[in-house]
């Protein structure tokens, strides 16, 4: 045997004894080293926060709505560091409650305790559905965001939150969210078809060097082993940073959030869109290229004075740190200037994983082009995020 | 959020319905989550049959050996793609049981099937620890060596398989193991410090930055931040393909075991050792060099013909698929031709995860050289192995 290394986060240690009356429990043991495990390093803390256009976007919602803020008590779901706890205790909250399910909440208090904030901001350790507080809050903070707005699905932790602690009529910051997709040149997916290809034909010499070496035929193997690396190379998204000179047509939403309607049941069914994406530039199309917004808007009893936008989307100045998730689409589909493809979309959660998901595509070209005219039934496509 | 995705493994499938009466449990979950996962991927099982230097020495130490294999009922400890149960089988057993926790059994399955040795071959899923025989066995296979021999654990579940199945006087293979270090030259421990540095360099400006962009002072997570990064760089051994050249005196076990005496209870324990390496050239020793060796010997009572060696020690032809593990030294130990390095060492499962290793070493050189007579007390060092 001889796994490859974990990489750093795999092992990182389990809750400490508890310092909060409010402490709840540590994440289920599965889930933390699946999942949790990674935000317990302050280096991974330091590349969230050193996304400034992340940090920024909350800092601006924050600190620019201070009137919002003040004299209110605040929940920061997941604080990681305590930077959200802290900006809410800056921008005049009364009281926050700052809650880390990893060891990075001992940090957090830290850093609270530092930055002479320990008399607003109490850190709890412990997963949102174990903790407790003592009275209801008015504004519920969390960056929750994962690839693609859902991967991670922590989203399910804040609507567990706004639903156990938000007093009625409180604020959740983001308030909104949506998801967009778009068409892109990219070379990404002949790059990847190019790897597949490798793959496959090092298998082939694989094959022959085992029949040679030890008269074993592993050729029943090889189409389990192509539908793997086919999952892996063409069926899987690719964190990418794009440009927007890459857009073959704007973008899209195929979905629009209100976090403080949206029911954690609705979260959690597949997701299934329609969107048409229209093309300013002809193809081929090599990707969809997909990312998210938020917005900070408070809520209808309290609304922000300055709304903020937190846009994941192709920037010239380069990515956030959450990228966008590129699919790539194999082999690419070709349309002319004017056409629209028209995009039955399925998001859903993987069985294997809920914070991971798999994305499902049918896609038709529509328009009076010759590729309109062929494209009779959608071509149809799967992705995993990983 | 957004955490980085976890790499190929990470949500491979549970175990599928059962097919073997012997059939036994999937591994617990968490222990699938960090440890099994990786091994239900095809890639994977080909990353290590064409390691040729591993899977050609079970080879000839199964078919070089026929005379004890025939008529034999054998146990393959974690079979993975069936290669050393059909080896058994082409050897002349009469009988192999090829138990495997993942859903690569399916594949196992599939390729006794094709290569015509169902009748020989029975593919069993479940962990070593739940699933059943109908009888005991005379010879157990199983390749469950990890990184530094231990790394892993796995040799655990070999143990309980000879304890639970073994008739008495059956035979392991392999039977016997040992582990060495080795002084070398190397750049790693220089390359690393330079990382380090250049690390904590960055956190300086990032402080810089949080102070001037949000008005929040982390510098009270600086110490802890230091000690994160110490560890990842300073203090986590690495894979290397180490070139015999580097070697500055001849490698030297400080453990061996025969497999058929060690007991569990002697295995979980801490492993401590005194080992003396004799350094042919002069230093600076810039790291340590791990590595280990196995043996095909059998048992007393079924001895091999021909005894076979796996080592996985520096090779100019370059390193099987397990590389060795380096422990960078940092600063590097000043010594010169003639002189001893001796070296206290322990190696212990890690708290946070029973399958990585710690190990620490207390290194005094002796000799007649200036540096023996400046080496009055042991420099203490400690690495993890991810």
């Amino acid at each position: 045997m001889a796994k490859p290394g974990p990489g750093r986060g795999m092992a990182a240690k389990g809750p400490a004894q508890k310092l909060s009356d409010f402490d709840g429990d540590a994440p289920e043991s599965t889930d933390f080293a699946n999942y949790f495990c990674t935000y317990a390093y302050i280096y991974h803390q330091k590349d969230m926060l050193e996304d400034h256009k992340r940090t920024g976007a909350y800092y601006q919602a924050v600190l620019s709505n201070k009137r919002q803020f003040q004299g209110k008590t605040v929940l920061d779901v997941g604080t990681g560091s305590g930077i959200l706890a802290i900006f809410a205790a800056k921008a005049g909250a009364k009281k926050v409650y700052a809650v880390e399910a990893t060891n990075m909440a001992k940090h957090a208090r830290d850093l609270v305790e530092h930055n002479k904030l320990s008399h607003i901001v109490e850190v709890i350790q412990g997963t949102i559905e174990t903790i407790n507080l003592p009275e209801k809050v008015d504004i519920i903070i969390s960056e929750w965001m994962g690839y693609f707005l859902l991967r991670e699905s922590m989203l399910d932790s804040v609507l567990v939150a706004r639903d156990r602690f938000l007093a009625p009529g409180g604020a959740l910051y983001p308030s909104h969210a949506a998801i967009y997709m778009s068409p892109i040149r990219s070379n990404l997916a002949a790059q990847r078809t190019g790897e597949f290809q490798g793959s496959m034909e090092g298998w082939a010499e694989f094959l022959q060097e085992m029949q040679h070496y030890y008269q074993v035929n592993l050729d029943c193997l090889s189409d389990s082993y192509r539908s793997e690396q086919k999952d892996y190379y063409l069926h899987t998204s690719q964190w990418t940073d794009t440009h927007p000179q890459q857009l073959l047509g704007p973008a899209a939403p195929f979905v629009k959030y209100d976090l403080h309607t949206l029911t954690l049941e609705e979260l959690k069914k597949p997701l299934k869109a329609e969107v048409t994406l229209h093309m300013t530039d002809g193809g081929p199309v090599d990707a969809l290229c997909g990312f998210f917004d938020v917005w900070f808007r408070g809520s209808e009893e309290n609304t922000t004075d300055n709304e903020i936008r937190l846009t994941t989307g192709p920037d010239p100045t380069g990515a956030t740190h959450w990228g966008q998730q590129t699919f790539p689409l194999h082999p690419p589909i070709d349309c002319a200037p004017g056409d629209r493809l028209k995009i039955t979309l399925e998001v859903s959660r993987r069985a294997d994983n809920q914070r991971l998901l798999a994305v499902s595509a049918g896609i038709t070209v529509e328009g009076n082009s010759i590729y309109a005219e062929q494209s009779k039934t959608p071509r149809q496509f799967k992705w995993n995020i990983e």
